[in-house]
């Protein structure tokens, strides 16, 4: 049977992001097959400079898929299939103080982990409510599939706030790592194994991975992480900006802590956090490395685009990684019943874990329809961890429903990353002061 | 019906404290009838010397009590109906350890809190266990009511390894926290208020405090706490010392973290980190306090009492709040129904909090019989840093059971006191070198 043409808009239209998502969609049009591409931004200066070489893009790949963009939710938003949604409220500006005012407390600065990630999330959480409200009123049968940070924060302000909702929380981060484990075994791409993992987002551990023979590859990942971390295998680009290079280094540590599973590397943030301070320059974060590089050059490759009127020799392209939204939505859309790691609600599937929490767990994806995979027990040491971390990420979110300064501060103060309730007050006075047009007001 | 004498072995019969239970248990015969009591320690000679003064005591106090004491396992727990253990394995010597290891590594230095807590439990578990067998084999039906810290460890590890056993973990701390309630309230006494409460050991929340006509005495309570803390209305002696002083008047920033509830002080040593290590003095903890003074004290005291062949005049009293423990065995003896926070199994007291976990709770404890109440749902606050304590004190069991390295480090690096793994391990070997004598091997 012929696959229908989908209909699609990415929020966050403005994303340095964007193009190469663009560029993966047209170029993957025999799988999802794709009849029009609208973006949407509410920063309409930023996204025309975006969407004008995204038109040129799409005009050279698939001149059949209509392509358009737009700061209007109706527009955007009425009669679509999917809303990919990789909004940044704030933009890198934010992103910046997400990351240096914890580490003027000596704190670990980074926009998902501890501090940042809770700042980052009371800014999220109403723009990402938003977009599902304007999806249920415009196009009630579309899915979103939202890839926004911090992921964590985002899927627990949906549980709370939006149970129903056709929204579906996915995060890179896994991809990222699976790859680098293809890599490491030679065998080329991630689809070439199938794994077991759970968690929270930016924060579990895989317990299996195995060929599709049933060979279990852990042993030999085990021994590489063990003996060299996932740095060398990272792949080329922005990726290998030294903030990053670190993080995949710090995965020999992690298995050193718990050697029966491999690690996700953001737990780095909550295990060593003394050495991520240390090593951290705290006038110069990731949000400058990116400002100065990949936004400038996004930009930059934009208007080089415009101004020549054709994409020939773009350095935009499909990356790899960003692969798995296709696959995603031609799940939903197409029933593969294929595979992913997905953010959904616990209901059980950790047997021993908060019940009413938000766990990053493998799911079969079909028609319109997710299937959590049952994890069973999960040992002492990754439970009290997690535990403690979506106890912070849900006082997060209890603080924005409710504004509450005190939920806030109790959420910073439960933090793995923070040493006292006294330092979380200092934090959070001053993220308050940073965040005041993007924060609701906490009483 | 007249209640039966009972016959008592006070295990840890060289305590410091072995006087005062001594002369309670003496002062209580009307309630609690005994017919003999008898000092066990494996330190002869630190026994003999208290043993001596409280043989004069219980002369002077009420000779139809048979007052006897022993090295010897069978003779302490032949034919008894009650084993009160107050044990401290490694004496002050190593709770000097326990604090100053930490500190050194910038960690909270608390013999019942943190790494000095694990390090304590994992010299106590196996001195524990073994107390139960020999109860076990040689008086079946007694009761061991044990008040020997770490109790949450303790506890823990009696849930794992001893899971049918007749052994109630009780502590003192709310007891002595309720006290300073009465006195605050002017109420004289905490038997004129029934209280509600949740948490682990040294680790919970008041919920309400009302008086017998059912008035909500919490209100009052929370009041004079938020401005005051708890401090003012610490009962003279030894608790005068500052270190513990300290720690009463922080209640008064706990409540202000928290301020549904009125909070257990130890709560400090986890959320008031930096300013308990900036306070203490690395050189001079409570062990060395209660080296030179308490147990200095105490032993002159029983030098003097055997010299002069009297105790007359003597300092050793009746605590006020030692009074729980005759009440908790009459309670079992003779059916009272009476109401205790007790460190029982959760088993869905708490219902959303880990199931496996010792909690610390109301119970109603009746003739061989432990009634726990149910708690219901507890807020996110108190169930994050719950389960990221508990999980750290399981971990300590497991590594005592399994002898694990790994498991140890896990449990420091879990700990809310400890900022890193790596600080963890440090603290691990210091510890592991001061503790050679009493741990198992840690592979």
């Amino acid at each position: 049977m012929e696959r229908k043409k989908q209909k699609v808009v990415i929020a966050g239209g403005g994303s340095t992001y964007t193009a190469g998502i663009v560029t993966m969609l047209l170029e993957n049009t025999d799988v999802f097959p794709i009849e029009c591409i609208k973006l949407y931004d509410n920063n309409a200066e930023r996204q025309e400079k975006v969407a004008k070489a995204c038109e040129i893009i799409a005009r050279e790949i698939n001149p059949d898929v209509k392509f358009s963009w737009t700061t209007d939710p109706e527009e955007a938003f009425t009669d679509i299939d999917f809303v990919m949604a990789q909004i940044r409220v704030g933009l890198y500006a934010l992103r910046e103080q997400d990351e240096k005012i914890p580490l003027n407390h000596g704190v670990v600065g980074q926009e998902t982990c501890g501090p940042g990630g809770i700042a980052y999330g009371l800014r999220t959480i109403g723009a990402v409510i938003e977009m599902i409200d304007y999806m249920e009123k415009y196009s009630p049968n579309a899915w979103m599939l939202n890839y926004s940070n911090p992921a964590a924060i985002v899927a627990e302000a949906c549980r709370r706030l939006r149970p129903d909702s056709r929204i579906i929380n996915i995060c890179d981060m896994p991809v990222c790592l699976e790859e680098i484990f293809a890599r490491i075994l030679g065998l080329g791409s991630r689809k070439k194994f199938d794994v077991r993992y759970y968690g929270l987002n930016h924060f579990g551990w895989w317990t299996s991975i195995e060929d599709k023979e049933g060979n279990d590859l852990m042993p030999a990942l085990k021994k590489y992480c063990a003996e060299r971390g996932y740095e060398e295998f990272t792949p080329a680009g922005q990726h290998k900006e030294s903030s990053w290079l670190d993080t995949m280094r710090a995965a020999k540590q992690l298995i050193e802590i718990e050697p029966e599973t491999l690690p996700n590397t953001y737990l780095k943030y909550y295990l060593m956090q003394d050495e991520t301070v240390e090593h951290a320059d705290k006038n110069y974060t990731r949000a400058n490395e990116i400002m100065d590089r990949r936004e400038k050059d996004v930009f930059a490759e934009c208007d080089r685009i415009v101004e020549a009127g054709t994409a020939k020799g773009t350095f935009f392209a499909a990356s790899e990684h960003s692969q798995f939204i296709v696959e995603l939505a031609c799940a939903l859309a197409f029933n593969t019943k294929e595979r992913f790691l997905l953010i959904v609600p616990n209901n059980g599937a950790i047997e021993n874990f908060d019940q009413d929490a938000m766990v990053e767990i493998p799911c079969i994806v079909g028609k319109d329809r997710v299937e959590p995979m049952s994890i069973g027990r999960i040992p002492t040491f990754q439970k009290g961890l997690m535990e403690q971390q979506v106890a912070s990420e849900k006082l997060a979110v209890e603080a924005w429903i409710e504004q509450s300064y005190q939920k806030a501060w109790q959420s910073l103060t439960m933090n793995k990353t923070v040493p006292s309730a006294k330092v979380a007050k200092e934090i959070l006075d001053d993220l308050i002061e940073a965040n005041k047009e993007f924060w609701p007001p906490l009483n």
